[in-house]
Order: structure tokens, then C-alpha cells, then sequence
């Protein structure tokens, strides 16, 4: 039992689910938790601000120690925690060169979809061009098939043969693009990776509850 | 020796310096290494390109296998020369939890001085607005004050109390906003931890050729 860790989480981000999926993989169950409401600023609450002074989640701790950077988390926990469930760092060197690689690189991808998404958010109306929508776009559809290519190279999972590290970082950030509506046709491999890590017992139990309640996926990559 | 590794690098380079402070605490001396030039577009070179596709630099490998994220190949190193030179990795959970901690959270720092330095270069000039420079500066500043609170309550070191794979990753950046011009009077504690970093011996032997060459720093985040 992990009554010593809390994990205050958003639905659907992937950061959350990261830590939620290691967590799974790790057998680390019954850890306090709370679903925010981003409506409700609950991130910017006294309760968030303690662990996470950013205001952001995932806000994590174990103990006194807060680790609240996604993959710094991740990374922490199998350290801690080694010899329970999944181990998640490969020992073959070229595995774990891959797995490490990938663990950071899908920040590249992360990036991208938040510059697409958050758009409007972060940029003033007075400031807003077109040509920036499409730049953003068509940089976020370039990195789309890189990965597209590692998956058609590698594979099954990322770092290879073996469920890793790197599958609990990347998978919600590709699941997230599907969720964002992106077209399958144009996407195989990274749809076969989907649908591969959508069965795994981790990822369904730490699946995003708003997903569940409404599964159509929205329509803002469409066109990518 | 370390002949089975080949790191191409820019100068001053804040993802190459931190691979080659690894190399340093590791001792792992003797590797192949190019240093290359933007001007002269080598980072788009083949042989770059054979190691990272990305076309971007560090471009590194350990015999056939290429890790090209800066973070990930010093976790990488770490993980293979255990037993050489420094332990990167402290084994007191609460030092550990806050070296992964600042290993990832120094992202949120480069981004916000990629966005300030490199403004005029990823925007084209119909797009660009003074508002959004000075948010980028604010942000910037802001970004800087954490990290000077930071020091304030902890230190000496990144982590706590020894040097860790916090440093040789957070410590290229801090140096980086040093060179571009930071008010040195406005953060007593990042001078403190800069003045003790840029003696130690993996950081001088490290130390980005044409910052020694000129030492003058310039004049980009005086206002700052």
C-alpha cells in the first residue's frame, strides 16, 4: 500500500497519467488521490500550491518528498521502488539507450500539440496570425511522422521487444493526439501502438474518466 | 578509454555541455568529439545526421547506440559507468526525489530562454509584436526568480549537498544566462552557485571554447 504518496491529477493530461501508469506497473495501489477541476482553479489551490508551488498537476509526493515534473516522478519511483512489479528501465544497452531516448524526445511531440492547442490561450487575439496557426500545424503533422517512423522501424513498444519506461512517458501524449481527433488513415503504426497499449491492465485502469464517459474523440487534428 | 563514443558538438551548447560534464565525472576521457559549426551548417552535415536525424546537436552515441537527448544520455551514462568516478544519482530518497526534481524542471528555464533569444529567428518579422517580447522576458524573469529562490533555500549544490546529475544538467543553463548578460546584482544566490561550479575540474575542462576565447558576456537579459 502506498498510503505515503498523494497524486493530485487532471483527466486526460498526460503528465497525470504517466505517474498514474508507473504507479500501476510499480503495484504502488491506494495512494491518496484527488481529481482537480481545472473549471474550479482548483491547480492554483493552497492545497496544489503546497506540493506543487507552480500550480500546476501533477502535484506528487512521497512522503515529504515532492517530485512534480512528470518524468522526473517517473524516474523516481523506479528507482525507489526497483525490485516491485514491471521493471522499467531495459539492462540490454542498446534497449536502454532507446528507452531514455524516447522517455525525453516525446517532449518534442508534447511540445507541438500544446503550441497547436493552446493557441488561442496563449496569444492574444491582437497578436494572432494565421500563418503562425499553420506553422504550429504543420510542424506539429512533421513530428507526428517521425514517430510514425520510429514505430514503423521498431516496435512493438517504444524502446522495443519490451514494455519500458519510455511506453508509460509516451503513450499519453499519443493517445492524446487521437483523442484530439487526429486521422487514423494517415497514422498506422502509431495506431497500432494505440491499440496494443490500450489493453494493457495500467493503462486501462488510469484511463482518463472524461474519455470513458464520452469515448468520441474531438475533431482539432483532423485535418493533420 | 572511452574510443566507443563519438559526442559532435556546438560551443556554449547548453544540452552538449551537459553530456560532456557527465563524460568528465564519469572519466570517461579519450572519446571522439567534433566541435561544429552553425555558420558553416555542419549540424545539417551527413555525418551528423547519421547520428541524429533531428539535424540538431548534441549528436551522440555509445558504439552503435545514439542517444541524442541531452538528459537522456547523461541518465544513460549514469546507468552503464555506475561505478565510475562520481555517483551522479544520490541514494537518500529526499536528495534523489529533488536531483530528478531539477534534472527535468531546468526544461521550463531553456524553453524560456529559447523563447526570449531566438525570437527574431523562429518569428518572421510580420508577425512579430514588442508585447510579446516583453511577455517573454517576463516570463524569463520570473522563471529566473524561482530558481534564485531555489538556491536561497537549499544548496550549495542543486540537489542538496553534494554535486549531482542536477549539476551537470541545470548548471550549462544558469551558465548560459550569465553569459547572455544577467544582472549578476539581482541574483546573488545563481552568482553563489555559478562561482562555485565554474571550478570545478569537469566544468573548466568543459568550459565552451570561444566563452574562453572571449570572456565578455553579452549584453541580451541586462535589463532583466
Amino acid at each position: 500500500m502506498a498510503k505515503d504518496m498523494t497524486l493530485l491529477w487532471a483527466s486526460g493530461s498526460p503528465p497525470c497519467w504517466r505517474i498514474m501508469i508507473v504507479l500501476e506497473e510499480k503495484n504502488l495501489k491506494g495512494y491518496n488521490q484527488k481529481l482537480l477541476s481545472f473549471e474550479k482553479g482548483e491547480h492554483k489551490a493552497k492545497e496544489t500550491l503546497e506540493i506543487n508551488p507552480r500550480g500546476q498537476v501533477p502535484a506528487f509526493k512521497h512522503g515529504n518528498n515532492a517530485v512534480n515534473e512528470s518524468i522526473a516522478a517517473c524516474l523516481y519511483l523506479e528507482n525507489q521502488f526497483k525490485s516491485n512489479g514491471t521493471n522499467l528501465i531495459p539492462q540490454n544497452a542498446q534497449e536502454q539507450a532507446l528507452m531514455y531516448q524516447r522517455t525525453i524526445e516525446i517532449l518534442n511531440l508534447q511540445q507541438k500539440i500544446i503550441d497547436v492547442v493552446t493557441y488561442t490561450r496563449r496569444v492574444p487575439e491582437e497578436e494572432r496570425h494565421d500563418s503562425a496557426v499553420k506553422r504550429n500545424k504543420d510542424a506539429l503533422a512533421a513530428e507526428l511522422k517521425i514517430w510514425e517512423g520510429y514505430m514503423q522501424k521498431g516496435g512493438p513498444y517504444m524502446a522495443g521487444k519490451s514494455f519500458s519506461l519510455a511506453d508509460a512517458v509516451c503513450f499519453p501524449t499519443i493517445a492524446l493526439v487521437f483523442r484530439l481527433g487526429l486521422a487514423q488513415e494517415k497514422y498506422p503504426k502509431l495506431v497500432g501502438y494505440h491499440n496494443l497499449m490500450k489493453e494493457r491492465p495500467s493503462v486501462k485502469a488510469s484511463w482518463p474518466p472524461h474519455w470513458l464517459e464520452n469515448p468520441k474523440p474531438m475533431d482539432m487534428l483532423k485535418d493533420l
